[in-house]
């Protein structure tokens, strides 16, 4: 028993600090350094437009919304008011075997119409990492349907993150997410991902960059077989694996590949979609035309769990013809179609439109794009300034040319990362980049926009002179 | 683009309906007779203590509280009034590198105290399934610390159900689940799941039956290399797979082959948690120890959607170990110990405490076995009624000495449940035995109970007078 009701215990014993070491299992964490109290106790207590406050009062500029997903900004009551009515109306019921709920129905037939790209179906799920296990099922099944049930290999990109379970782990391309959890499962298969700063051969435009990992790509399929291929998941701006938009003509040229083989395309849009880069969807960005799409973070601003997979009319048309010879599609989540969830993915699409984010995001990410160049590009710590809408990175480097790399032992972008909290902004450094991150909510104004820029730059001067 | 919002359209395209068969790729569900109209459409607009309403304004008894989550009845106030505050307060946060939220914390301690059993650790996720391929991971990380990363192999039983991910899909037992994705993985193995009505050898006790099905746990063990075995996943009453109690001796007999051989016992509680059985939980019921726990579904009620694999304090000191070793645990979602949804559940276990609901559960429940005995206990049409608390399944044959079980492409359970549904109740037809099953709202009252018994015994009457 934990002793928190019993008032005979050290008043310590009721802290929610104790409480917390003690009884919660944090994801992404080191579990000792935390039991321990060396890693520092960070409680949220309150969120309001685009400040978060701990538990000590401490008030920061959210430059991250939470996880790239809270794109309204905290403290919108109509979400939490479109919440609250449909839960006093109907908390809960179930969409297997046809049954379906109001909220559920509207938001689908948004959805829908928000993307186009003759993608109309929509099956919900709870987290972008279930949108994505749902996805490789809807391909297995797809292509079985088909008779082509070798087609199984899934192809994904190195520094991908397209979840956490045990397929869609193995579908991220990030080593901390395989080793020690013996992953990833032999049915996937990584090749490169976009980073043509780091990547491209010396004086190779964006273009020939975008075509030599295309032709890796088919090259990939080729060996491994094309009659085993079976899709291919991408996320159109590459985000915890360094925050990558995708070079010139490297969409056309992947997608030449894949129709070429029959290779389905998954788009991965939890962190692009519903207007991140400025665009509705990265889709829509970059001309992209997939068969799959996964959403979540925007689709709700993180208020409730909530994802999608989008399956395309292509798609759907085999998948009903596998339900005419074997019956249901036997596959589904108990909180499918959650009505709460999905009223508060309404009310959230209220606001986005309403107020115009995404346009915001383009105009507003434009400038502070800008500025984060203007602050950042010539500083002799950054190596590259880069993003699109209101998602960018800024990557360090001990030395601009010829390109030299900190130590990363000297942990340069978590120095700066912690420096800016202290001073009242939350950034976040990459795993797989020494550097840092921004995804603020959509909402941003040029002076917040300036405020961000100015704090992380101080941050970085203030490490820059321990060095 | 749906056309939901030109008014020029004819009336029928606003109608939901219709965005429903053209929008929403349902869950389990036949997509060609959805989309054709050929399965009816069902939207269920309200909910109220054990009642649900559709759209039509036909109201029904919900004899399986949603998918067997609704442990509170629907329309409780006080949990949207704690979801709206929580929202207002701070609508998300996340919960990685030690960051955290009061709801969360106070929930995790909470749980905690309820289990006992030295299951102190709350890693917090959005569904069963989820919970289940962070317990997967959990066990290999685990015996990869311990130094044996070659234990890999996780033992299910048929019929169980485990969730719908690759992985959690591939440990639940039941063939629809596999065939048309190509699962399940091959790392996943299945033992019979217990069954003595159906199973058991003519006079063979339960306990003898526990035996012997000890002794194939055993030699399965054996057979693939207990070096190479990891975890046994279980439910304490098997569920969707037919609502199966476990008989006498099972456990005991069970957990003494696990401890022999290193293998962690995974209790998966996701039906049975909060009260279902009429004690806490399932482990409670039975003297399970487990090394690790599922929960979702009771814990929230279904109101928002919630998970939690609970972590043994045994387990828990390698993952600490395994920090030292090599850094944070890299496994979690966005969604993990999302505050809103954890302060739901708080007013949800504020609920089941303060009305006395588990013990409601454990008296009502066996008030509503016995109702059920003596509706169907000597009905020719039925061959078994079993349960435990609020649990219940009626099984239908042809004909009971000897047994002989109707063709299953008569459907007499799906049939059962059209009627029972047309009649005013919501049970639910299983898909691995042909009959129905009970799981209400734990408030159910003896009336109630009352109401539920009559209803589906007209409804077998009907069915039966038709054959």
């Amino acid at each position: 028993m934990t002793g928190a009701r019993d008032l005979s215990l050290p008043r310590e014993i009721n802290d929610p600090a104790v409480i917390d070491r003690a009884h919660m299992f944090h994801p992404g964490t080191h579990l000792a350094d935390f039991a321990s109290g060396e890693l520092p106790s960070q409680i949220i207590t309150g969120g309001e437009g685009i400040y978060v406050t701990d538990r000590d009062g401490h008030r920061m500029i959210d430059g991250f919304a939470g996880l790239w997903c809270v794109n309204v900004g905290y403290g919108r009551t109509e979400i939490a008011d479109a919440v609250h009515a449909q839960m006093a109306k109907l908390s809960y019921y179930h969409a297997y075997n046809g049954n379906s709920n109001e909220p559920a129905i509207e938001l689908a037939g948004r959805i829908a119409g928000m993307i186009g790209l003759d993608m109309n179906h929509v099956f919900y799920g709870l987290s972008g990492s279930d949108s994505n296990e749902t996805n490789a099922k809807i391909v297995w099944y797809y292509h079985r349907i088909l008779g082509k049930p070798e087609k199984r290999k899934l192809i994904a990109r190195q520094r991908s993150y397209h979840g956490s379970g045990v397929l869609s782990g193995s579908l991220t391309g990030q080593p901390g997410f395989h080793g020690l959890f013996g992953l990833p499962l032999p049915e996937v298969i990584h090749v490169s991902a976009p980073h043509h700063w780091l990547d491209a051969h010396p004086g190779e435009t964006e273009r020939a960059y975008s075509r030599r990992l295309a032709q890796e790509l088919e090259a990939t399929i080729l060996s491994e077989g094309p009659e085993t291929v079976a899709a291919f998941f991408a996320e159109p701006v590459v985000g915890s694996g360094g925050i990558l938009p995708s070079p010139e003509g490297y969409w056309e040229e992947v997608q030449q590949v894949l129709r070429r083989y029959d290779v389905l395309l998954v788009a991965d849009e939890v962190v692009t979609g519903f207007g991140r880069t400025g665009a509705a969807f990265g889709s829509h960005l970059y001309g992209i035309r997939p068969d799959l799409m996964a959403l979540a973070k925007g689709l709700s601003s993180g208020y409730l769990p909530l994802s999608a997979s989008v399956v395309s009319d292509r798609v759907w048309q085999v998948l009903e013809e596998g339900t005419r010879q074997n019956g249901p599609f036997i596959h589904g989540w108990t909180y499918s179609a959650h009505p709460v969830c999905a009223a508060a993915a309404l009310a959230n699409l209220d606001i986005i439109d309403r107020e115009g984010l995404i346009e915001n995001a383009r105009d507003t990410g434009a400038y502070f794009q800008q500025c984060l160049r203007e602050a950042f590009g010539n500083h002799p710590m950054v190596g590259e300034v880069r993003g699109v809408g209101l998602l960018a990175a800024v990557d360090f480097v001990e030395q601009r040319s010829p390109r030299q790399f900190f130590d990363p032992a000297r942990r340069i972008g978590a120095q700066v990362t912690e420096t800016a909290r202290r001073k009242g902004l939350i950034v976040r450094s990459m795993p797989r980049i020494d550097g840092i991150g921004f995804a603020p909510p959509l909402t941003l104004t040029r002076a917040e926009a300036d405020q961000i820029v100015d704090i992380a730059r101080s941050a970085t001067q203030e490490i820059a002179a321990t060095l």
